[in-house]
């Protein structure tokens, strides 16, 4: 058995004893180590290290103003869509010495207000949104905070400050005008009722020209939404030929329930997703959907925070990174 | 248009003004309403709704050695499995006014001990790990410091600190009893290369008595990499019966890849899960899993850091949550 170990967090003192220093040279080994030799700095590193101490990054924070922490809302952390963009961003942040302090808004308003006062109070150096902040009190508090915000996956002209994203009314339009070069007469949309979604239906149904049936399920999505919905779509419309989903997961949910019912895909029914999912290329038939690129989003975002944070002018504040339709098997025929 | 808006934040000073009282009457009605009377703590309170005012709970935390976050460490957010975990934990925190600051380890030591300095030097109220502290470095380090620590998706005789988890040894055993009783002769194990998929399996061979073919992926696990496990396992043998994989992913692309040689699930080839994702209970055939009640993991060891906050005895530092067994369709004869 190991000797019981000392359960007393190590200080500035122990480093400076350790490292046979005076508490102010150690100091300033840590804190301002051009005015102190290279030797002493390795020595107090030395010291450092045997001792464990670790510096208090709060009251550091309070000193310098800067508190090297980015504030993150989601809507909730099972909306798969945008893991891959605050994987990315917690990662580009974390290289850069900043950590992400995470806030849900479970998709609605009051709770998107409370939870960023609740960040504003903690003085983070920035705050990443997924989606635009929806309401008009949150987006005046922001913009007397005076924090870098930068709004994500999703496109406006008067942004509460930076922005990178892409615009799903293009989307919805690119889909229908998909849709429209195959020539299906009988098409069904299966959504999500969150903001997003709902813009790129109207992009589609806009560049189609006309309604078609709907089934719209609460957001998040999943695969077991998806089958409720092609169930309500085919009761609506008993030979429908298409159906565009707002996430990938509904158009699984889509592929099951047509399987399950003896539709082979696409020969007797056509299925578009959103989101490019991990899984949508592995499928058997893989799954047509719009291909995002979430990852980038992330590190963008992450990006304009830093080099506003280092008093760097910013020369684009909106970036569209746009999107890509990939055509799969499910569409193909 | 509207009038273009202060971008200045309220400051206490404004909020005295619209309250109608002096500077120290205005925070103690904040900071300290015992001291004050009822109308005037509710006439300040409209006078912050009217201002916007935000106090610094920066600054606040340093006063009282609370920072009012807690912080915690996954593999990375894209492993689906913790995620429900991470979501209740966040939402249980968040009502007792804690924010969560979130770390990745990417699974490996290395960068699990650097994300745990930086986090004690940020003074978190706690620290939730998800699986066990690995590195003993940065176990002593914890002991040190002080800090409330939650270990969770494990089990140890000696935590760190509290833990909240269950035996994935246990589990390995419990499938392999559960193949056992099917009688099943040529089996096979797709598994990330994890440390608890890799306990499971341990488990899962022990209670077998003897090897099987294995195919191991890199974690996290994906239905691509499903699909190349199949692919190894029918390789290694061709009479392949049952497979049990780390995951409901991995489970996920078996099908698929069952489906894409033209096996029939579970008559040709049965596939048992692990983690009872969302999707696992809808697909045809439907999959058989282990079922981890994540949410209540998530709620257990968010409550053991508000109650260690509030100094309340902790009756039972070591929760285990147990799991079950989820018999589907996959492997149902």
């Amino acid at each position: 058995m190991n000797a019981p170990l000392p359960l007393k967090a190590a200080t500035l003192h122990d480093v400076a004893r350790e490292a046979g220093v005076s508490l102010i040279t150690a100091s300033r080994a840590l804190s301002n180590p051009g005015v102190v030799s290279d030797k002493t700095i390795a020595r107090v590193q030395q010291a450092v290290e045997a001792t464990g101490y670790i510096p208090n990054l709060l009251a550091g924070s309070l000193k310098s103003k800067r508190s090297l922490m980015v504030a993150g809302i989601v809507p909730a952390l099972s909306v798969q869509q945008f893991l891959p963009t605050v994987q990315m961003l917690t990662t580009t942040l974390a290289a850069a010495g900043y950590q992400l302090i995470l806030g849900q808004t479970n998709y609605d308003p009051e709770q998107e207000e409370a939870v960023l006062n609740t960040m504003i109070s903690r003085q983070p150096d920035g705050i990443v949104m997924t989606g635009l902040v929806r309401s008009q009190k949150a987006r005046d508090r922001l913009r007397r905070a005076n924090i870098p915000v930068v709004e994500t996956w999703d496109l406006s002209d008067r942004p509460v400050d930076m922005l990178v994203g892409f615009s799903h009314l293009k989307v919805g339009g690119a889909v229908a005008g998909y849709f429209l070069s195959k020539g299906w007469q009988h098409l069904g949309i299966a959504s999500g009722n969150d903001h997003r979604a709902m813009q790129r239906r109207e992009g589609f149904l806009a560049t189609l020209g006309h309604d078609v049936p709907l089934a719209i399920v609460p957001a998040p999505s999943s695969l077991e939404l998806g089958r409720q919905a092609l169930a309500e779509l085919m009761q609506k419309d008993p030979a429908l030929q298409a159906v565009c989903c707002s996430s990938d997961q509904l158009a699984h949910g889509v592929l099951v329930e047509a399987q399950a019912r003896g539709l082979r895909v696409p020969q007797d029914l056509a299925v578009f997703g959103f989101g490019n999912a991990d899984f949508s290329a592995h499928m058997v038939p893989s799954i047509s959907t719009i291909h995002v690129d979430g990852p980038e989003i992330g590190r963008l975002a992450a990006q304009l925070i830093i080099d506003r944070c280092r008093g760097a002018t910013i020369e684009r504040p909106v970036i569209d990174v746009g999107f890509r339709i990939i055509e799969r098997q499910s569409t193909t025929l």
